[in-house]
């Protein structure tokens, strides 16, 4: 561990150096790298493999795979613990509409949160994940700049198909296994403050599966095949789109909400002891109009007032969301057709212990067994397992304790309702893990996405946020 | 009326003219005019007026409305019988995949149909119907340029908007409706052979009717309002998406084919003796296996060997068809969002005594009723009502006899499934009206529409097909 004057030593260089760390962050979040278009994953891969080099890394390594190339670099710490730190330098497209500013601006914007006035920048990444990212890496870069070395070894891992459901990053796990089994435990950076600063912690990820439904006339052997017909048709042809839209309503309830296929919920496990008294202790902070603000909605699906309940779901619920549905004549106007083809777009979130492996199985079987056997189901993505921590293990009480250092107890969250491969690390190392880290960033996917830099007394900005992770590290060597 | 001698000489102009005529077919087809995005209408307009006047019209206005203009023409003739002869210089939009040849290039291509070998226009319009509007205006000309008048006068009304629902043609023929009085009936020209060389005389349309639903967070207060979030979400928020699914699905049987709309059928008048009679007799002829193949679909919604009751179910079917449905992510990959929002497509065709305007105001009341009042109805054309016109009528006996002129007697349907206008002359004018003529075109609407110009034994080429428009003017002039 650091001892508190060379925790003194970093935090000085972090001041000194806030404005070229903020250089970096830009020039990474600038530079694309949609892994669902392809777009900028190479250059992308090479300017990551450059910061490991200018923050210090000994050894730093391009690896490529059946996809996008893994990032690896090697850093020698203060101590014999080592982290293994995940990354993803991949982004969501970034051509939706909605942005206020260009997606790819990294543009520097006044921002008004519940938490008050801060500086944050907007970038298609931002949040998700490329901004941690360079966070991380400004704090390693401190280190090896004042103290000469990190508070303990760091093996940085950093893939570019994580958009894709990590395909190939199992495969270079294994093959990787005898170096990486160097790690003791997991580390994802994140920036884990909600919009009025309320610290969380989360203790797992869910599992996902992404998948393509698509009904035609062509493997239906029923309705226009070849192409859109004219609407009048429509009096002797039977259509796709209908087809599609009462396969779909076989899912789920009439609200949406409740998954209507034949063991999909099997496998759920009920929360344990720890979770419930996780959950009980956070439900007595945790604020949902603050999450409701932030993604602008007016109500969850149940009253507020049951606050556990709502942790409970977002925790514990199992999930078969339509991500995307599109088919026929979709532009302006009235093109009078029947369409030929449909598709529909679905993620699963898992739980567990359902096995992601069994969700698209199950869901063919229920559309077989409805009559669907036409209706094509594409995997899209390879997809991950969910993957839990208990608070227990010394990599989250080191987590908690370097909170603690910058604020107090963290609000711990049995999992978050997104999707990291950790269990990868977990299932093929057999290494606990932990994630997040202070500072503030939100709007994941959508128009917008943003992080904090410049913070407030609520919020931490880039330099505390950096701070923060170095405290993480040395709090770690300790364990 | 023409005399033999008179009819020769046309026909030996129309002989010596015809590379001119594809010349101007081609021309007119390679001007695009799509009223849904208000390409190239003026422009299409302007050249309809030139057509006009080139083919010898004495009076050519183009007609400003307060949507596009609409082209007026008159040609004086050897009766005092007027036909009024009603086009549409627009088309459906041109930009969709699957052509095999440019969409606006007119190119003159070898085809093989089921009646054999054929030389065909592949454009957009060439079957809906430009194709037969520069086939008709040729006609004329050949009248004029020969015999020096058509066999009867001609009031030309070309419309720019008859894929948006002819909004402005009431209006017009209303405003006009002392001269448009002259007329005595209406024509509508296409051509009206199938691919096998069947030819089919219709003696209606259906009525249309086409909306958007929308169904989004904002309007309905629940699940993300502004933007989609993180999948995640899904867990504790409701989907929009979800939602319409479900709406859409109380709106038909499973099967997509009745629609359970309270009321929807209420009017829809059972088919008269005559109906029954046109219906038996087209039956014996019809060959539902050629109205398949132009589709390119494996089976229509009942047995072919039920032919009489798919002629029943294409005439009499009163639909709700869904045109376009999209929302969310509809592009590659896994972009794991909640959608905000997602719209529907919605045509339905009206037959007698159904009323276009009524069906807005069900559907509406279903939504209410099954309480989707959130869910936002818009009208995306004004929609036109059916019309239908008796097989004894003159005029259509007058297209019976042309018909038969040129190979027999056709094969009589009770409507056509598709929808034209008609019903603005017939209501506010009171005049009787047919369609059609022989020659062969299709795909309208869809990707590689065409028109045949060079025939065969069983398929009309244009020359025939315009000796046949001036040998049905001379009928109708005897009538």
């Amino acid at each position: 561990m650091y001892s508190e004057q060379e925790l003194e030593t970093v935090h000085s260089r972090i001041g000194k150096d806030i404005s070229k760390h903020i250089g970096t962050t830009r020039k990474l979040l600038m530079q694309p790298s949609s892994s669902q278009q392809d777009i900028g994953i190479d250059k992308c891969a090479a300017l990551v493999a450059k910061m490991y080099k200018d923050a210090g890394c000994e050894k730093v390594e391009i690896a490529e795979t059946k996809g996008n190339p893994i990032v690896y670099g090697e850093c020698k710490g203060d101590s014999d613990k080592t982290l293994l730190v995940y990354f993803m330098y991949d982004t969501m497209p970034f051509n939706e509409p909605g942005w206020n500013h260009p997606a790819m601006g990294a543009k520097i914007v006044d921002m008004k949160l519940p938490a008050g006035k801060v500086k944050a920048i907007v970038n298609r990444g931002a949040d998700n994940t490329k901004g941690p990212l360079a966070t991380f890496l400004n704090s390693v870069d401190a280190c090896n700049r004042s103290v000469g070395r990190p508070p303990c070894n760091v093996l940085l891992v950093a893939e570019g198909e994580e958009e894709l459901g990590s395909p190939n990053l199992p495969v270079y796990v294994k093959k990787n296994k005898k170096r990486l089994s160097d790690a003791d435990a997991c580390y994802f950076p994140y920036f884990a403050q909600d919009p009025d600063g309320c610290r969380t912690l989360m203790l797992g990820v869910k599992g996902v599966v992404y998948f393509e439904l698509k009904c035609s006339g062509k493997s239906w052997g029923r309705g226009p095949e070849d192409f859109a017909v004219h609407s009048s048709g429509k009096a002797w042809l039977d259509s796709p789109v209908w087809r599609l839209v009462h396969a779909l309503k076989t899912m789920t309830s009439d609200d949406g909400n409740r998954v209507l296929i034949d063991g999909f919920y099997d496998d759920v496990a009920p929360p344990t002891q720890e979770d419930e008294e996780v959950i009980s202790e956070t439900a007595k902070t945790w604020d949902p109009k603050m999450a409701k603000k932030a993604m602008k909605v007016s109500r969850f699906m149940i009253p507020d007032t049951d606050r556990e309940e709502l942790i409970r779901l977002y925790t514990f619920a199992s999930t078969l969301n339509i991500d995307g549905i599109w088919g026929g004549w979709i532009e302006k106007g009235s093109k009078t057709v029947l369409p030929h083809k449909v598709t529909c777009k679905i993620d699963i979130r898992v739980v567990p212990n359902q096995k992601k492996d069994d969700m698209m199985p199950l869901v063919r079987k229920h559309l077989d067994m409805h009559g669907y056997k036409d209706i094509k189901m594409t995997e899209v993505d390879s997809g991950y397992d969910w993957c839990r921590c208990s608070v227990k293990e010394p990599v989250v009480q080191a987590m908690i304790r370097a909170q603690e250092s910058f604020g107090g107890r963290p609000q711990v969250w049995p999992t978050s309702g997104g999707s990291v491969p950790f269990y990868v690390f977990n299932r093929i190392l057999g290494i606990p893990f932990t994630m997040g880290g202070i500072g503030h960033s939100d709007l994941a996917h959508s128009p917008n996405e943003y992080m904090v830099v410049g913070g407030n007394k609520k919020i931490a900005g880039l330099s505390d946020i950096e701070k923060f992770m170095v405290r993480f590290m040395s709090e770690y060597s300790l364990t």
